[in-house]
């Protein structure tokens, strides 16, 4: 699993191995490695030497709404027949630990458990068969929404581009069987969404062919996928959890705007 | 007024006095500068010496939907309580001279002349009345729009999204009377819009106070500050020009998809 951390005011990348919680520091550019596995310089650290921070810094956030369709259902929507992509500012990114923020400007916010995909390079009309060469690997997000600006407004960036609206982490999974893993999120330790991806209405290589046909994907950009039924209401002191099978747990919390 | 240019794979700002059009160059970082006009190096380029490129590098591009009274009225739209946000992808910007490439996907592609605001520095939560603190200056745009995407897709994040679909230049007005000055499109020299921006919605501190409200904007970061009536169509082959008076025009034309 790779992880990105900070470290005496530099960010960089680490592969971590679950048991001994041990951080192998990776050589070079995450993002021009050419080997299946990283190559690591041989310094490790231990967890408590860094700060996890988000997994990419991405220049953009092309998200893609009712792709499940059981969430399309519960939201009363038709369902798409091309994938429907909307963007999240980069400011929106908050990594691993850090809160979501409940603005004064709305009164209804809601979670939506992702999971997200990492380009790895530049990425223009690329057909889906060949989408797998363009990915870094996978992790979990969560596409916060309030609700009732996302009705109000029509168009969805101000509901969902709020700072602190799209947590990521807590590591990226280089490999994952991206077309048949369990995503669960819970609030409060409830499961709320309990759902596998293989009920997309678009497939992840699907969705590369969709976007990068629009829009050149850079290192770095990230691909919200869609979340499944069981969408619901965020409180302030409430904590929120999506975990994706292959990728581990991003574990957050809400708090009130100061 | 300030250009963008790029000499020897080089990025960086000059001042251009239009009566002997030589490029001056800026002393450092242009977002940083605490004083009133930028400091030069001294050093004097010709204009054939350098590449103008677009004149900021946002990080995102905040766009504004029906901001000019006459346009909503063109687009049978309600009248805006509150200012409508949407989000342009940084890939979509060109500099001054780069085509508009109209895409296969669309059979509809439309010009959206507009003001262009570039931000100067971090701005959350910005009072209208400290609006100006945070504005480096202005420069012409256009909000390239597949007309029938955007129809058919309701989020308009795809119709507006595409690569090249951002012409911004061509040089940053750092002082413009902002709240009155004329704006007009001409396509293939005959002139298609023509307004005042005092014929806005919401004026340009009102929106910086509302996008900073949702959204942190950094240096370099882009409000367009929405389309007067007149909208229409660009075929390939079309030559487009948006001129703001205070700033100058931005000129580009229509290419197929190769």
């Amino acid at each position: 699993m790779i992880i990105r951390y900070e470290r005496n005011g530099k960010i960089k990348h680490g592969w971590m191995v679950e048991e001994d919680h041990k951080v192998r520091v990776i050589e070079g550019d995450i993002y021009k490695i050419q080997t299946a596995k990283p190559i690591m310089t041989g310094l490790e650290l231990s967890m408590d030497e860094v700060t996890l921070v988000a997994p990419a810094a991405p220049s953009k956030i092309v998200c893609i709404g009712a792709n499940y369709r059981d969430h399309v259902s519960e939201m009363a929507m038709d369902l798409p027949k091309e994938p429907l992509m909307f963007l999240k500012p980069s400011t929106a990114v908050v990594g691993p630990g850090k809160p979501i923020v409940y603005p004064r400007l709305t009164e209804n916010l809601h979670y939506e458990g992702e999971l997200a995909v990492i380009i790895k390079k530049e990425a223009k009309q690329v057909k889906a068969e060949d989408a797998e060469d363009y990915i870094l690997g996978f992790t979990c997000a969560i596409d916060v929404t309030a609700r009732d600006l996302q009705m109000k407004d029509g168009q969805w960036t101000r509901a969902k581009g709020f700072d602190t609206f799209c947590p990521l982490g807590p590591a990226i999974a280089p490999k994952l069987d991206y077309q048949n893993t369990r995503i669960v999120t819970r609030v409060n330790g409830e499961v709320r969404q309990d759902a596998s991806t293989s009920q997309m209405v678009f497939s992840v290589p699907q969705l590369l062919e969709a976007v990068s046909a629009v829009m050149t994907l850079l290192p770095g950009d990230i691909i919200l996928t869609g979340t499944p039924a069981g969408v619901g209401e965020l409180k302030p002191g409430d904590e929120i959890a999506v975990t994706i099978e292959g990728i581990g747990t991003l574990a957050t919390r809400v708090v009130c705007e100061e």
